[in-house]
């Protein structure tokens, strides 16, 4: 791509490091930005700057935070010990929009991944096995993504904690509210069988 | 959306007022600038701010420009008798990157289109009017897109230049090289039947 401005160039090239932008999309999200008022782009960029200069993460559960201690963290209202290890800060946004836990988070920053090169020394792996060790938790709720990578994820940790008898769980697989049977996979199908629940569990959360 | 901090949550508005970006995405790509190194960040912002307070525009053809003359209208080996007229700068760059393309262009920067209040006002065709009685143009080719709005455009300078006895034409429109006659639209199978060329012809831009 030949751009007649060197100024655009740079936007442009900056712009489609992001995940998922490209150079085409890159180049109309630039010119959408030339034609709205330049207030927009200082706010924009002064949002992004200051949020990664400015943002910190929970010491104790690693979720994105204002605060040296995050908000799910410091409400005394919730189970703290009952913690729900998840990937990352969009899965508790996930989880808490329904409402239907009120336990506390631990956020791993991702899963162990070789391909991606990513280890366990690079995840938030350590502070989890050490608050449980420390014996003030009851359960630790797997909320990993079912992948190879989740699935090990999940392993490597469990291997860690089994000893400390403490409950260990993992969110339940199974077909979709809404799905229709004949187009699940195999898979998930097998699973919500093995792992049926009591019929009167299974209209008590709607 | 809950965000459990104000910097990521002013951050992901910001960047979600991009076209086509959701919250979802928003967040997606804010995220991915808080695993990488600070720099990254900073530098896009600079670059954006840059471009937005600096950029111009070419004082003859409107295309984006680090200087007042942009390179094309300042190539003297290009001919400035024939003037391609564009909606946008992408436009340039796509012809450019043909190389069949030896004149200049003039970017009206938008179609008309009453529905989003674009009208000929806001569009960049004034001084093509008034380039065109200048007299030093020979040529005028429009290659808006074939859409209402285009066609609205071009039929809203054609009526304004027409006295001035200038060749006026129109890029082909027809089946894309490489596409199977079959799967191709009625309309475009058609104008492509209407307005054949010499069989000589159909070969020697490959």
């Amino acid at each position: 791509m030949e751009f007649s401005s060197k100024l655009l160039e740079k936007a442009v090239n900056e712009m489609s490091q992001l995940p998922g932008i490209g150079k085409r999309t890159a180049l109309r999200l630039v010119l959408h930005l030339l034609k709205q008022p330049k207030e927009q782009t200082s706010f924009l960029s002064q949002a992004l700057v200051k949020m990664r200069d400015e943002i910190q993460f929970c010491k104790n559960c690693f979720n994105i935070s204002d605060v040296a201690i995050c908000e799910i963290c410091s409400n005394q209202k919730r189970n703290h010990q009952i913690v729900c290890v998840v990937e990352d800060i969009r899965d508790v946004m996930a989880i808490e929009n329904t409402g239907q836990f009120r336990g506390v988070y631990h956020v791993l920053g991702g899963k162990i991944s070789p391909i991606d090169g990513v280890g366990p020394s690079q995840l938030n792996i350590v502070p989890l096995v050490e608050k449980v060790k420390s014996g003030n938790i009851s359960e630790i709720i797997f909320a990993l993504s079912s992948t190879m990578e989740g699935d090990t994820t999940n392993f490597y940790i469990y291997k860690q904690i089994k000893e400390c008898q403490i409950i260990t769980s993992s969110i339940a697989r199974g077909i979709s509210v809404g799905d229709e049977l004949e187009y699940a996979d195999e898979v998930t199908l097998g699973r919500s069988i093995v792992n049926r629940v009591p019929f009167e569990n299974s209209f008590n959360n709607n």
